[in-house]
């Protein structure tokens, strides 16, 4: 008979067997919404579900290349320890894509693989920072703080205005770059989908680069970029991704690159990630995820280096992984088009980019819907369309703004929901 | 043309980009020994390499239904994000082993999953541990020194004795326990290859659990346990492998197991872990665990939850495992048994579990052979025969202690090697 553990202690706030930091940290606002998704489709509801930033494997299957060689490398018997800085091959042909998709020559030493792109966050954060040093971050944006929690760092949050795609300017950020150490981009950015204008990130490296000489003259620490670029192959329509290397080269001893195939590839699940950037602290990263043992399993590594090297296939695949995001995105903004031109409080941002649409709805205060959350609510059991707040990702007022996800999702089911939206937002305009 | 960015600047000691944190990581003593290893094959040495804690896949390739599940995961479309605490059928089926093997039927909230075993033991440290926090953890042990550094915690080191297996007792640890708030052990233990003796454990435990019981008294946080048990299913000859639960269950809500396929099934590259304890710590390692993002592949859970379930299959396996490794150990402990008969100045402890073995080579002060990494050194040229001092594992003294690691050999280098060895031993001695 086995020992009956079944009633130990669950979580509460109160428990003093760990630590003070992570009873501070805070829930995901977007898994909490995930389980009033599954209780909605438990009671046979149907939910649009735009809340994931994930992808069904029926809708975005990875490439059927790269599911193969993750085959054939196991048959290969490639199961044992990756090296700590990833398999030489990987990250060669990392440093073979940069070179032939962004125009960036880097050294092999600059280059670490990890198990996600997640990973390469954190061993940015812990890389770079110290207690209480000062991370800027723009908001809306994706965890950023409890990256800072975890480092029992002080995050400077710079609120973003809708007119600009929620991308910060330097007007925004400069009152805070003399005391930071670390400034967190990302573009095309999770929530909003949005890139950033090219005039607007070359201003704001060269004022990083401006107040690194100074900080250098006066033996001081300097300000590191950190630039999530997980979703830049996903770019639709003009807009065109820029990196802040290229267009600043002396940014390059500064800037850390946040890259990986779980967005471009539908392949979250297959884990592997990558860091670039100067070897003096992708090295440290290196020794942070050795310890951390955040690798990406070895088979996958293998796989990827052969599949990316693949320059023929990957194009091929990520034509059609464009074509069919954009597709799901075009469809649901056209709808939201379609009933602003109707007159409805709706707005939403064009797609440039990852798979996000930025949908306002611009409610609040109507039909005692008091925040975003009650809206929120309010679309998921009338209109069974399942959607993010901005309030998960940082914003703090109720601006009615959200964050619509596409990768698992089908056209159809946009199309089907479409006007179920358009009547739950009539109801509540009605509404007395 | 691309921005050559090759010579970016390299790590250096006073390199201002990165933390003061960071830069006090101190690199791993057994990859600079691989590098020399490399050196001396690459120039055609031969050279039995016992260093590496992993396996070769040639020697000891994974499971095939492993393996083949992997693969039928990977065509089922198992390749989006996991659930952050783990797909559930693995957790379910984790759940099952630990009541099958161990007699400990746990709750699944106590179950969680991980990209391998490190990032479960940094998961722990982090779960449990405020900076300035006491952490007891005995020597030679691995790993221990980095992470509380990496946590900001005190460590308080017990040196143990060869005598009892460099298993630590009550009586060492005392001292400590009632300032500690982590108590690490782990059995079959790596660097030694020796397992706890279940008198001792328990007498540890049953103090662990009186401590607590002042400590809540007092309104103070109670001391963890955490209890790597990595390769408790590679155990040899008599020696049972126990738990502190089983032994004393007052210990369950303040025990922590770390566990995974990584060295039972010869997985490390694989990267499935698991801890598992009290649901009141295990959610905070899942927080933990989802912002590092250091999560198990999706398909590796799904295939070995189907795996583990195979009882038949894994115990099949188990038994071929444990043979092989078995083999290995003993070859090389007869054979300096052997040397020890002749008259020379080896002590080989016998095998209990781990895939390592410990040796002591007391030629300290001769041929003007002044630390272990002097021998280690002189082995590796002379012998080609590549160990690792227990320095690597926070031994401070110079008295001879080895690891011997068979994962990466056969008994045919074993036997070709141990000559060598004994050669270059009797040169050692007779040297003016």
């Amino acid at each position: 008979m086995a020992l009956d553990l079944t009633s130990l202690p669950r979580p509460s706030r109160e428990d003093a067997t760990v630590s003070e930091r992570v009873r501070g940290l805070v829930g995901s606002e977007i898994l909490r919404i995930a389980a009033e998704i599954r209780e909605l489709v438990a009671r046979g509801n149907k939910v649009c579900n735009l809340t994931v930033g994930d992808f069904s494997p029926k809708e975005f299957p990875i490439p059927d290349g790269l599911r193969d060689q993750i085959g054939a490398a196991l048959q290969g018997g490639e199961t044992n320890y990756p090296p700590s800085d990833g398999v030489l091959d990987l990250r060669q042909s990392v440093q073979r894509f940069y070179e032939r998709s962004l125009g960036l020559k880097y050294p092999l030493e600059g280059i670490v693989i990890a198990g996600g792109a997640r990973p390469v966050i954190y061993a940015t954060y812990r890389a770079v920072l110290d207690p209480g040093d000062i991370v800027v971050y723009p908001v809306p944006s994706w965890n950023n703080n409890h990256y800072v929690h975890l480092l029992g760092a002080k995050g400077v949050v710079v609120t973003t205005d809708a007119a600009a795609g929620f991308m910060p300017t330097l007007a925004q950020l400069e009152p805070h770059l003399s005391t930071a150490r670390l400034l967190c981009l990302c573009s095309p950015l999770n929530p909003t989908g949005t890139m950033i204008d090219p005039e607007a990130l070359r201003a704001i490296c060269q004022r990083i680069v401006e107040e690194n000489r100074a900080r250098e003259g006066r033996g001081q620490k300097p300000l590191i970029l950190m630039y999530d670029h997980i979703y830049w192959v996903l770019s639709f329509g003009g807009t065109k991704h820029v990196t802040p290397v290229a267009l600043v080269p002396e940014m390059a001893p500064y800037t850390v690159f946040v890259d990986g195939i779980s967005k471009a590839f539908a392949a979250t699940g297959v884990r592997v990630g990558w860091g670039v950037g100067a070897p003096s602290i992708i090295s440290r990263m290196r020794d942070v995820l050795g310890h951390v043992g955040a690798w990406a399993p070895k088979a996958e590594q293998v796989a990827t280096a052969r599949y990316l090297d693949d320059t023929k296939a990957t194009e091929s695949f990520l034509q059609s992984m464009r074509q069919r995001v954009n597709e799901r995105l075009e469809a649901l903004y056209k709808g939201f088009q379609r009933m602003k031109d109707a007159g409805l409080p709706v707005l939403a941002i064009a797609p440039q980019g990852a798979i996000y649409l930025t949908v306002r709805f611009d409610v609040v205060g109507r039909d005692g819907l008091a925040t975003n959350d009650a809206i929120r609510k309010r679309l998921l059991e009338k209109a069974g369309f399942a959607v993010v707040p901005f309030q998960a990702f940082g914003l703090a007022e109720d601006t009615g703004w959200f964050r619509l996800s596409v990768g698992a999702t089908s056209v159809a089911e946009i199309e089907a929901a479409l006007p179920r939206v358009e009547a739950t937002v009539r109801e509540i305009l009605t509404a007395k």
